[in-house]
């Protein structure tokens, strides 16, 4: 197999955010807010891609039925508003998963996305390919994204090997959500990239690295609420100018280093999007913890701050 | 808290198997499989108590629909010819376990078992102990044993922390299935244990250390196939007779042995199963890969070698 | 290779002590405590043999100097007195193990042991066969004894794998200190061990288990100061009192339960030893940190509520 | 501590190549090669810096008597042809390590660099800063370097921690050996750099990825045998052009991508090294293995195939 030439250069795509799920005080879904979060998005933080049901979505926490009407929602309320709504599928189980990627089809996502299973993990990057070739094969025309994260799943293939010929697999392969931070695995990614698959990088700390190593879109629960600083730092990004992207990029840095020291996690990064949106999207769901009031306080006085224009 | 005495000598209760889940050629449940199963346990291996929907049944590759449809088989066809069936209800969500937990008590289970979830992981012991209360009050009539597998699901919390005054929260606890190398928290579980409690040691290859240690028996996957000199290996240890218990111990861990030098997972585990048992019980599911024929051939080759007479 | 019988019932080894590096309190080795530490163990631990500059004795943090002259004290002291004196002599670098070997043999050391190196790991057991065959044969007379800690090494080797045909390329060797907590690993040692070997366990708070498998005897920290208990619990053992022997397992473990509460590392287990000895062996040496004093009180305090009799 | 303004765009350093040590067949010093190395690096790869005795160099499998030695040639051989000879002095023993100070700063070495110790590793950020600052006092008047490589040693501190108020503890502090994959820590770094410190990268795999977020340099062992490429690289990259900075990149990666296929490890570089550099460096020391012939064979056509012109 030949080393392929880098991509040529593509425009960038917009940020892709990786959405929160609403839940009630009591822990029950709470769908009235997926519009208003919709609109949040588009005009506050100036992003118009979605990926549902993801990690941040605590789609491992929600049962089959519930994704299911999330998604289903999401795609509704974004109709006409948003370019692109992902929907993540992955589950433990490829039963699951396959129903869940033919109910995305019938609800006529955008695209849909895997993770690697991670309770049992793939022994070999052929087993992780046949598991993405099976859930894929049940939407066959919706573009399929796979969702590399390592540091949750512990599955350490190289997204490389999973690339090799993947679209005789999977002919609707159209791309990675990329959340490691090996970025001689996601240059080599973006060497064999072809012209029409999106490779997202999902480090949000380190999206100026991955950018420079030709990424061509971020997906990730922070631009949430720093969509438009990030959007600033693509732009600046495509004009040349480093000293500036670097300037945001460690502001984004500033602010999660500042959180990592009072304990940095799904529920205390959705408590902050809470406070900086006002969208009350509720508490995680166990065995997430809720976030102590003092830290979000904190974390948030520390995000305007940092943030004053926003 | 004062350290409590260790536990007077009971009785060890006799072995549970921790049963694979049958499936048809194609990947789909094989339910008129599971009456023989019951029939091989309790006539071929001295097996009389049954852990069902566990990680060796792939519980988490099974829908919820699944595993319910399994449950309530296995209840009807051990009732009247086996003393216990536990069912696992863990799931990575919250909302399906206390689902499971309550069909567990509809169809009669004999009691629970909830595994840490492993995809989001409780970073506290107290969100691991409000997600095993918040399973265990949907079934709060069952016995309920958490079920700790740290090198599987990477939850590394201090059992003994997990047992202080758990029955305050969880009024129907009855034990753990440990299946951890840490002999020390084992140790501490033992010296905190409540009569009626029991604490099943799950790592095979090493029960007999367990048992030293003070385990009131012992849960695993390899008793489907070695419960008989399993049997023997208890009696010995009971009657004192520490050299012939070590010679059965040796002997399954030099199978083990043999079996992982040629790659032991659960694909090639359940293909030992089936080929001892003559049970059928199919592939496994993806993500895990079955077993290369060689190999299986090699490994029962090996397991006829050490234990002729069975 | 065919399985061995279980090594018929040895006598066990008394308890081997991994003795503390006396220091200065300006960090310089303090030589004259070494007298009065050996007649401690032996009068009041009853404690007759050593393994010194080990991990407790933070033989990583001496030179190569410092380590000759510590040698050297203490088989001259423990001359007359102990029954073995064993001195670690395993480092990073391949020529410093190799002229440490060769001056424990010119003074007399009763054996040697090394440990695996742990900068550069060795990639597969044969490295670290070979490693250690070029450390034995500069002292080819002395008992070699196979030093293996992968917790702290990271060198996660199968002992059994390194004792295949050993004496064939060490024909000095002896015996392991085997400080993990694979006991499958550890039972197929005890299956495989030669008569004239011996299978020191070193996971002091889980003896009782290592015992049951086929342990000869324990090398470990805690038997400078709770020599005296686990000799009882040895002899019980030996005697068949299970419930005698757990009795006092549980103690230490409660023992190390409290202390690991509080972080218990190598300065607060010195710190333990001075305050239970009173023999003042100093801090340690960076980067080890010296122990709270706070927590210093606080262990030392549980340990005279535990073992009120010593 | 308020954020500072991201360092003001300083000239970037040039590569710093991370020595191999050069040996005998029969695995002793050869200490003529050192001349003919230090002209291969200048003439032929365009390298005019170096890191000696660091982890390429095998420091930790040397005695310190071999480290003086080497260093000292190094320093005189280099003496003229180069602008910077950085001896790298950390130990595992901080005894060592201070005494390799001292004898850095009496050969006029230009600078030292110390890695965290590993076999003990500093439980806190403040025990590695006391190691490193107690190493530094004995070389108060060259230039310090911290070299980090958490993969290697285990020491997962974020360098910011330890670069907070530094140069009160250590005067001579200058800058940071950054060989970790957390580019978020590194970024933090660069913003709180001070305008006379280097922040080399030392992951030479994704360089391009660290010179984005504000890298001022590279150490590395590939620059023994690609300088010249990853010269054009940071010229690339200096003047803006991103594409023909990431076709190098990539270029480095594909031959490190097919080195690891075969297992690339210490001894597989450094027989590629001797293979396209014709210096005969010899075999590497236990317990890191030599290089298989046909790997080696393999490997460098590889290379020559990659980079025709060189």
């Amino acid at each position: 197999m030949s080393v392929m030439a880098p991509s040529p250069e593509k425009k960038l795509t917009g940020l892709v955010a990786a959405t929160f799920t609403p839940f009630t005080p009591e822990g029950e879904l709470n769908l009235v807010k997926i519009g208003p979060y919709v609109d949040y998005l588009t005009k506050k933080q100036g992003v118009n891609r979605i990926f549902v049901n993801g990690t941040t979505g605590e789609s491992m926490s929600l049962s089959v039925a519930e994704r299911k009407i999330l998604a289903e929602e999401w795609c509704e309320k974004a109709k006409g508003k948003m370019h692109q709504v992902i929907v993540h599928v992955g589950c433990m189980s490829l039963k699951d998963s396959q129903e869940l990627a033919r109910h995305a089809a019938e609800i006529k996502a955008d695209a849909i996305a895997v993770i690697a299973p991670s309770f049992f993990k793939p022994s070999t990057t052929d087993a992780l390919r046949s598991f993405l070739q099976k859930v894929a094969s049940h939407a066959p025309n919706l573009p399929f994204y796979y969702y590399h994260i390592p540091s949750v799943t512990g599955v350490n293939v190289l997204v490389r090997d999973v690339l090799e010929g993947i679209e005789e697999l999977i002919p609707s392969f159209s791309g990675v959500k990329f959340s490691g931070s090996d970025l001689m695995d996601f240059g080599q990614c973006v060497s064999y990239s072809q012209p029409h698959w999106s490779l997202f990088y999902g480090m949000d700390e380190q999206l100026l690295a991955a950018l420079a190593m030709g990424a061509n879109g971020a997906v990730g629960s922070t631009y949430n609420y720093v969509g438009c600083p990030v959007n600033e730092l693509i732009s600046a990004f495509e004009k040349g100018d480093l000293v500036q992207a670097r300037t945001i990029q460690f502001k984004m840095q500033e602010l999660l280093r500042y959180a990592s020291k009072l304990g940095f996690d799904l529920g205390v990064n959705k408590q902050l999007m809470n406070e900086v949106s006002g969208l009350c999207l509720g508490p995680p769901r166990l065995p997430v913890m809720p976030c102590p009031h003092a830290h979000a306080l904190s974390i948030t006085q520390k995000y305007h701050s940092i943030f004053p224009e926003y």
